[in-house]
């Protein structure tokens, strides 16, 4: 079992197919990386690279794209709906197994550093590699967009972490950070009343005195006729995934309502199945090297 | 995600070292092959070699250890407790992961004609891969022995599947098979009776009206002062851990004991985890490849 981090770097290029293959080509060509997913969007003119790999494996994929980006991508030029402050607009390290939220935090400060040295482009750092508490959220950091970070760069406290307090005249600024992995989770009830739905959804939710790491919202799922309690599970390490099942369980009981199902969107590590696992067979002594194909990486 | 099973070959060498070695020098020189266990016990002068990979690169592993083994071991002088009938005494493949039960059967058959035709050496087929019921169970395959066998060999009842109607005059015969994964599990009781944990197992045993799929005793933890059901899942994909687990606890209050806790010994593959959350967070349409760490293979 080897040290393994997800990256989803986020470039400002969704229109034009030669930019975006010369982009993940370079994630492609390096050995111990596998890209994962190219997800493009043209009205957002922006493109969204899932890829896992061994950290400086990653690291070297993600410094690779980064400078393949800002030789294709001129973000004078550039027009897009999505809030954006340079070429690699953002590039999030993620840990997925065998390695802690301090060590994608090292690997943020390392790319970053790299990024601004070798590219000359400005970095700052989000989320859990943030250095200041103003620069956690994303839209702090990307106030302005490019074109007003162009003017506001110049003042002390919009300086980057690393490299020059201007602009790259073409790749704009790039944010890198650590943060954790998110579970999109659905939890369906044998109820069309929408408003059973809403009020679970606050019972789980941070804002409204729920769990800490839990977005949800209560939604009506049209074709089948039925609610839906909408999750992101930003961090299942401090909220797991089978405590927000039971908690809705329950709090659906009240209502006379029952969950028929629960839904994983898109990928879950499989460190929150063990943690599943474990919970509810009450396991004593589990380890991930005792699940059989942890054995061939 | 790879094709991907799993091979327990049985040598019958559990005292020199070098020949053990040797062996198992052949498996780990296959690439594509990740050898999981080496366990060699003198008293039964046998040596248990667990191993996993990619199909044809098992099979060709298996194959290199079986040859590696005819070349060492001589029967004619073997002694030990444990049943055997050759050098490689047996061969089982185990499906872990996108592999269905009939293609190890296969692999098993190829592996069997392969050993006949280059090695000399007559084999039987054995569990899933057995061609009569009377070769279904291993010791009724190996019934009488090496030494046995060398005599009764010749009666068309007890020719091989693959190979010559007499043993190889060192290597003796080979057993090769196919079956399910068998999952090592304990569950603890809040009681320090072992006529509970043995009337629990009872509930969930084959050969006492149980699951088809489960062998258990109840036995007695002394250092914890503890009884537990110990059970052998002999197919998780027939009778799954969570069944098992459920019954047992609904068993258990039925007396006031309450299940305090499981382990599962060893190893397990994660399709029995998956399986496991599945269930108890009613997971609607999830797939095996929505697991992150499964894109690596």
């Amino acid at each position: 079992m080897s040290k393994l981090v997800e990256c989803v770097p986020n470039f400002s290029e969704g229109c034009r197919p030669e930019v975006i293959a010369a982009i993940t080509e370079e994630v492609k060509k390096v050995a111990g990386v596998s890209l994962l997913n190219v997800n493009s969007d043209a009205s957002h003119n922006r493109t969204v690279v899932t890829f896992i790999g061994e950290p400086q494996a990653a690291k070297l994929a993600a410094f690779n794209a980064c400078a393949k980006a800002a030789e294709l991508i001129d973000m004078e030029q550039h027009q897009g709906e999505h809030p954006r402050v340079g070429a690699t607009d953002v590039i999030p390290f993620i840990p997925v197994s065998d390695i802690t939220m301090e060590e994608c935090v090292q690997l943020a400060n390392e790319l970053g550093q790299e990024i601004a040295e070798k590219l000359n482009i400005p970095v700052y750092l989000y989320e859990a590699a943030a250095k200041t508490p103003a620069r956690v959220k994303l839209p702090d950091v990307r106030k302005g967009e490019y074109e007003g970070l162009k003017k506001a760069i110049s003042s002390p406290e919009r300086h980057p972490d690393y490299g020059p307090a201007q602009m790259h005249p073409t790749a704009g600024a790039t944010v890198v950070g650590a943060r954790q992995f998110l579970i999109a989770y659905n939890i369906n009830l044998s109820t069309s009343d929408v408003n059973i739905a809403k009020k679970i959804a606050n019972s789980i939710r941070e804002v409204k005195g729920g769990y800490k790491y839990c977005r949800a919202m209560g939604v009506m799922i049209e074709d089948r006729n039925m609610a839906q309690v909408t999750i992101n599970m930003v961090d299942y390490t401090g909220t797991p995934l089978h405590r927000v099942f039971e908690t809705v369980k329950s709090e659906a009981d009240r209502y006379g309502v029952s969950v028929i199902g629960s839904e994983i969107v898109g990928m879950v590590p499989l460190q929150a199945l063990v943690d599943t696992a474990e919970f509810y067979l009450r396991l004593e002594g589990f380890e991930r090297k005792q699940v059989l194909e942890e054995n061939l990486r």
